[in-house]
């Protein structure tokens, strides 16, 4: 087996583990390299924290949580809630992407619930692209090859109908255990808008599972454009 | 309040049950009149029964669930796996909505998972048209109107982005009350294909909730063509 | 009956009035709170006015239509034509919706004709999700509650579907009034694009109408994402 | 200008008068030759008529309205509301096809409001392909090409989104005049059903050319399917 | 690897050669078992041959053609051009698929050109979703499982767009030789109809070849109900 | 015959060439103007070039190829990769446009597989309305009337479903020859990625040939929104 590197990106410390954690997990236990990047630091994502304070949490959490896959975190430290895609964060994507030098990515749906996760999936398409051309030049080398894209479920679900399904059957503990790092996060749901972010994360992941016939799954669609598609499948 | 006469018709005698249930059961508690009619008898619901047996013992069930809400229940009778439209058939859905006089109509969605679910969707569509044209004589007198249609979630939700939700969280143990009348099913189909009935409709249904920010809802979609569509909701 | 605050927000002065007039006008017969914001002082809307004239015009006429529903009226005074994604915006943006406290929004269409009305759309998803989130610091305080969006019809309803339909039947005159205030463009576009604004907005409303069924209606979408959306109606 | 065999394909006698009598007109006034056929008798389009009359009735008035524009009339005379597409309704409408050798055909659009509409529209996609199969024999010759087909707005354009308009000021009036024709349809809906025919189909028509940017229009969307686009307009 | 049971069912005796040949060439060459089905038998494929002796050459090109790959070539030798979707057919694809156990099953986008093509694809769709109910009696024993469907491109790719795509550059050859066999075709379609199979069907694969990035490619969809997805690629 | 102004507006220098070439040349062999621009100096489109001096050659190649059928070529001259929809940029393309006075605008269509292209199209859309407000003050005189745009095929034609198709078979030569210009471009993908430009280009207008039924042919879509669409075609 080809061994693969596989970047996933995610807008917020915790997006990735709600929404592929079991992927990356299997991809992981296959033996392949797993790089887990968020863009913000999160530090607007409770109800009264200082967000320096906050930001410095979260971080700790995801460096945990990826731990417990054995997975790389990077996280780029951009504030919540004011990312757009200028060159200035192009090319920090970019940057990210070179350095990673991924065969698959994942990142947020286009059309997911928050600019936060909307503008992440338009950057790393953006610059996943543009990683590979040698005269754009930034602080690290250009990628050989122009990385093909999977976007995941939109949170909830809303908007989205998978073309693709991963059995995370196996390794569902796991996503579950990676998302239970991310303390700051289930305590303030809870408290401040009454979410039992485990509860819906299991209900998503066996509702999924419901619609490909195995007990939990995670749902996946592709950044259909040229150069990106290839005829063989790259999900675990 | 308007007193609805409300119409569901699924294929299967566990349909709209399964479905539709805790919307039914809130139109019942609001002190609407529901029919709960199904096309079919259910008599290939099985591995290994006989079918004419089968078919009876589907038929005490579906009396039994629809008599948890007080819903009247009616049954074409007709055999699974062989609806069509024709003629004859949609003759006994016009008179079968003639007779019911709905306000409301709810069934299945026309890209569900097998051609009775899709076949039962059509044939309420065009007889639900055709039974307001007085000069289309049946055995019962043509309706007034021709009432709106609302199409019920699809199994496990595949294809199927509901445009609307109901709320089902105040009846949700009626519906699962509903559903485990139909006894020859839960058996079967954890027998035979290692399915628990109740653990998937409840999954789709706390699902469906997530998707509304509620505990429990039931998504549904609506006939948008000439003559159906109101500027007023018409779901509970 | 629960009092509802409404925000409208379209991009120049009269785009309310021709897109949801009707239906601001039924929210205000219901004693609903309306509140009628537009991002843009309309100060290119005409073919030789000197601009800051022009702007200062259309927000009397504006005001004048505001009063005949009696809402508040409001305007960022934004120049016309370059209004972009940008954080400044964003925040302008959220303090209109934190100060609005707004239980249901109603702006433009994602896939409307012009970038003022489609940037428009895109700055108040984002700013309302922010508006909720108490460490996104502006001059005003966070919502409590993140908001439900509506999408008004696009201009003469191209590529548009509407799933939802208000009937204006009742408000109609008044939406005519309202637009009667807006003198400056009604003169223009007759005089420069032989446009009756007043006649085409008739002939929309007539055929919305047609298409529920009764004398005049408006159509709408929903954004549909996470914890946009509700079981039950919130549209008039 | 190469002189074009243009057939129309209703289901009942006014449908095609309705939906795209303009357009009709237009290719009438250009010299084309012009064939309008419906293939239902329209024997159910009353409250109280005796069928067979209202069948008789209708012809003439059908027969009238192609006159208005000097357009060949025919009437396959199969009643209405038991439309199917089996193979002997499939040999009926391609002799129909074969008789009239058209090179451009327009029909009823897929997802209209009722049966009589959508099977009308399958049945001529159908039959219009294998009215060109020299070996699919019936009463007479296939026809040397297969002709492209054009679907008609539905009616009140419900989940219609044109692709191609026709700009039908010019030929309103006649439109009209043929609608007018069919006296046994106007007064029964307005009797009955308190529809204005005459003003929906005039708002409809204003409004697809409000779309268009012209006085009136028709619109219609393409059978988009091997062998029946080309890289030219054939709609005038 | 385990070997799978792989049923193709097109409707002419030359479609799977056209639309799928590389691939099935693919699962040959791996050691699965492929079955070739045709539902019809072709007798209307030609332009002046007698439509019973043109039944028996094309019976003998499929065999041909199959021979090519080693495949089982089985059809049910129904008359072209007159398939429809009743009770009669759907037994006979259910036995069909019964006999053949397929673990997966090809078969005609719901949206290609001609009926014969969409409805073996609803044939297929349903008749493969009841041959796994034991009560539903045919001449065959049910099956275990009900095997997900895919479809193949339409004839020169008209509204589709492949989210599945299989490399088959190095079956490419033998799908060129599979197709050569239908000798009848390949005359008549030149003679007729001006039309080079051989060129145009390497220029579709050519070109779903670029979107994927191989030489050449052949595209799928895939049937998205209840029971058919799965979350592991079975397409070679 | 009007003449008419046509302007392409492609990202790169070539891409014209590649994806309306055939059309353009048809445009100029009628007699009409073409004036064919692009944004991006193509300074990026290399392996290892000076991007000044690639940049300078790419503007020496453009101007060849436009050549070749008498067109006007412009060029903004902005770097390639780092195109983002401002004001700053928008006034250059409204000037682009203010000084082309189009009666057709063609661009790239807005899914392609870079942002250099849909940033294009959402610049190209964008600045066009605005182009036609005198209120607008830029360098050049507002036009008269707002253009329709016509969105090029993406690449390969991932995700795009044409819904106009120009028949190039005549200006075939004439568009391979303007590629043929572009030499830095076929030497670096061939060299670089093993990308025959010229044989895919091939294979690209003869599979949308293939699709309306001429030898070679170029697909399109519309900008469908209000004051964009007439009833007439534009295209060739």
């Amino acid at each position: 087996m080809e061994k693969l590197r596989v970047l996933g990106v995610g807008a917020h410390p915790d997006d990735l583990e709600i929404l592929c954690g079991g992927t990356l997990a299997r991809y992981a236990a296959l033996g392949h390299e797993v790089i887990m990047a968020h863009l913000l630091n999160g530090d607007k994502g409770h109800y009264e924290m200082d967000p320096r304070e906050l930001a410095r949490l979260r971080k700790k959490e995801a460096g945990e949580a990826g731990g417990v896959i054995g997975a790389e975190v990077v996280g780029l430290d951009l504030p919540d809630a004011q990312l757009f895609s200028d060159l200035e964060t192009r090319k920090l994507v970019m940057d990210l992407i070179r350095e990673a030098r991924p065969d698959v990515i994942i990142t947020h749906a286009p059309g997911d619930y928050t600019s936060d996760h909307t503008v992440t999936s338009e950057l790393v398409c953006d610059a996943s692209f543009f990683a590979g051309a040698p005269l754009f030049r930034t602080e690290r080398k250009a990628v050989d090859k122009v990385a093909p894209v999977f976007f995941m479920d939109t949170v909830v679900g809303m908007g989205c109908l998978p073309t693709e399904y991963v059995d995370i059957s196996e390794t569902f503990q796991k996503k579950m255990e990676m998302l239970g790092c991310h303390r700051s996060q289930l305590e303030w749901l809870k408290a401040h808008d009454s979410i039992d972010v485990l509860e819906f994360v299991e209900t998503t992941a066996r509702f999924r599972g419901l619609q490909c016939g195995v007990k939990y799954a995670e749902g996946f669609c592709q950044f259909e454009v040229w150069g990106r598609k290839v005829p063989a499948r790259l999900l675990p």
